[in-house]
């Protein structure tokens, strides 16, 4: 499956549920912006990045600043602060396991800001740590360079 | 102290902690804006009508659409269900325990959004429940009403 049908599955996949729950309200059925599927396409691109073992893919989402917060147990800030982190706790393909993402919703601010919320799943040997899932929320900014994230609360 | 004095100190300390951090950075101080007081002053606002029992009071501080997301370990959707669950969940002052909120940032992301970061806690009786402690990522719209929250990501 190409990674374009692919995403088009997911995307659609993605606001077929909205649409579904929004019925129960009676409300219109809605179809999927540009805006959303651009953001979509990032976290698409992010996860294949993961799942080849490419981190600097990966960390292609998020904007190159020292501003951007990345919100676990505790605030983090800054990309390379960010980068270096990853590189730490995730020296091999092995202990990056294989992610998937998935239940994600993308919801526009405004045409420079959105946020998407979404599940992740990480596949991985019991030596490497084991399975993990969690929860995501991101806020994105629409840079010259695409949609970049600019905040990142992840939770397990 | 007054609610005034109060907050003038808590949003000195606030953007104090920032700039004492850029300032090894060799970066310039910067000073709040209008905007990132006006969102302190919303949270503010938030923890003292938490703190007298009053949830409405709590609640106001969200943006009443069915839209909004409240994020712990799930997606729950809309301010009608958020504020059931909050009476549900909270059924009496002592059940909400006196709630303190710390280490707060805002950031601006334009004119009609921003992203407000930070710590809580819930002072508790065993009897209620305990104490509680997590972070929280908020997003904040201006609408005419003054900054709502839109996003809750909260999590223990």
């Amino acid at each position: 499956m190409s990674l374009r049908s692919r995403l088009y599955s997911v995307a659609l996949a993605l606001f077929l549920v909205p649409c579904a729950v929004r019925a129960q309200d009676l409300q219109q059925l809605t179809t999927a912006t540009r805006e959303q599927l651009d953001v979509v396409k990032v976290l698409m691109s992010q996860e294949a990045a993961w799942n080849r073992g490419d981190l600097e893919g990966f960390a292609q989402a998020y904007k190159d600043s020292p501003d951007i917060l990345f919100i676990t147990n505790q605030v983090n800030r800054g990309f390379a602060g960010m980068v270096d982190a990853y590189r730490r706790d995730y020296p091999n393909k092995g202990v990056m396991g294989t992610l998937t993402f998935s239940d994600l919703e993308v919801h526009a601010l405004d045409a420079y800001f959105a946020v998407a919320v979404g599940k992740y799943h990480v596949e991985r040997g019991k030596k490497e740590g084991g399975n993990a899932d969690g929860m995501f929320s991101l806020v994105l900014e629409r840079t010259d360079k695409g949609w970049k994230i600019v905040l990142d609360h992840t939770t397990g």
